[in-house]
């Protein structure tokens, strides 16, 4: 009782400690998807180490120019950005060795995970900024789910976020009010582990049962 | 003579009341027609809100990024993105019940609207912070032009604000002008009448007699 | 050396003249390709216009926005977009008097010419702004890159810097480094100078001779 009392005003160094954590795999999720897709498009070796970055960095740097936030997550820790190229480099060179081509299903995964946590990420700077509970909300959507679009459009493809018909954007949406309604009540470390394992869940869920949106008729 | 001089300098509740009023005509115009083109594209559920806000919201999110004016007009009012969410819901269930299938033409009345008033709008706030002549142009036609860009973007197409044939973005532009030049004699109640009727009408009848503009050699 | 030494601190009025004239050429370059680009693609008039304002502002509206720089370059001078509009018109009535079919080559020289000097100016601007190295070479990066990418966006194609498999953002990479090191060492002037030639030349290598990226499998 005292402890989670003690956690609900989480003390800046753990705060940003696990903010960073979160933020890193997040990026990591999401550039290992960017590199996957460009892989499968057959773009060049540039080519993959740009999608990823886009993919790890769009939805945080949009969230961060809409909150006007500044430094940017990878301006104030560029070992961000070295990371991802670290990453890629590795991850190319693996799927060389290893004579891996990269299925749609691969994808998935990454893809679900940097999902719950980027939403979760977004939208709690959009809160600690003050932000009413909506637009927070959108921020956590944003965040995680512009990344994703700009990695699509880049190869050139309607966004999966948009046409899987499997829900996507809107685990994001309903997760945001979820961790909303939570951390009215709950330490935020908690609402962080719910909100993440929610998100990421029913997406995994969504993919594995094929649950569909009704659809615009067929 | 006395009323419109006393307009000249518009009382700042009513040109608040009065911009609040275009802005959200112009989002509805284009959240519609966002609507429409997620629908003609067979997007899902969540496709079709995506879309809805990105045509309803992008072109004024990149103006006030580009001027630097925060808060975001959806953000000061939280409002705005609740009635795009009603909207789409109503659209959606509407087109389901109806067995309505929205054609291309369908889009053209709403475009043509949220042409007019988003123009504008944008190019009202870049002259309220100061900007020169041709960058105030240039933001009314970002602001009217650029949801629709994205719209299309996202839909994996061609804009066809840029390869219509017919006149689009030309008249945002010319209508800018006019708006320009109306400003420095008029009070603004009968400019923004003039500037929208004009910029609405002539894209109508661009499309309603089919002109086009001087082929790239075809 | 008494002169080199004087130059190193370059005088903030000829610094001054020296970065806009770089700008100017770069932005010509850049919105050449985009009036070629858009040409291939028979986009209409405006769409040849707005195609090439993107390619020609795209990458600096974007490092500006990074950094939050204010105003933007084309805010501040006005001319920048007057020139633009002037230029498009020019190439339009000469391409279309001399029956000139723009073929993807044509793009080739101004592409290059303005890969080398965008990363440069975006370079300089960011270390002149006290970022640490890596962000600044990745704003050169930007700055070069994302005007080319959002050219071939806007026109539905895989943006040929993601797909050429001849090196093209690599080298406005390896070339950022370079200026970074020179820039330790060297006067401005003679950085820059190094710096363009040797991102520029080493593009028009890569396509002369057929540089290939190690490729994904193919």
């Amino acid at each position: 009782m005292t402890d989670l009392d003690a956690l609900q005003p989480l003390s800046p160094l753990w705060a940003g400690r696990l903010h960073l954590m979160l933020e890193l795999m997040a990026t990591l999720a999401f550039a290992l998807s960017g590199v996957l897709e460009a892989a499968r498009k057959r773009l060049d070796m540039v080519g993959v180490v740009v999608v990823a970055f886009a993919a790890a960095f769009g939805g945080g740097t949009l969230r961060d120019l809409l909150l006007d936030h500044r430094p940017f997550f990878w301006v104030q820790d560029t070992f961000f950005l070295w990371l991802v190229i670290v990453v890629c480099a590795a991850a190319m060179l693996f799927m060389r060795q290893h004579h891996l081509q990269p299925t749609e299903r691969a994808i998935v995964w990454p893809d679900a995970i940097g999902l719950g946590l980027f939403t979760v990420i977004g939208e709690e700077r959009a809160l600690a900024l003050g932000q009413p509970a909506l637009v927070a909300v959108m921020m956590g959507v944003i965040t995680s789910v512009f990344g994703g679009v700009l990695r699509d459009v880049l190869c050139n493809e309607v966004p999966r976020a948009l046409a899987d018909h499997r829900p996507y954007a809107l685990w994001a949406f309903a997760g945001g009010w979820l961790y909303w309604a939570l951390r009215l009540a709950l330490p935020v470390w908690l609402c962080i582990s719910v909100g993440v394992t929610a998100i990421a869940g029913l997406r995994l869920l969504s993919v594995w049962r094929d649950w569909r949106l009704p659809a615009w008729r067929q």
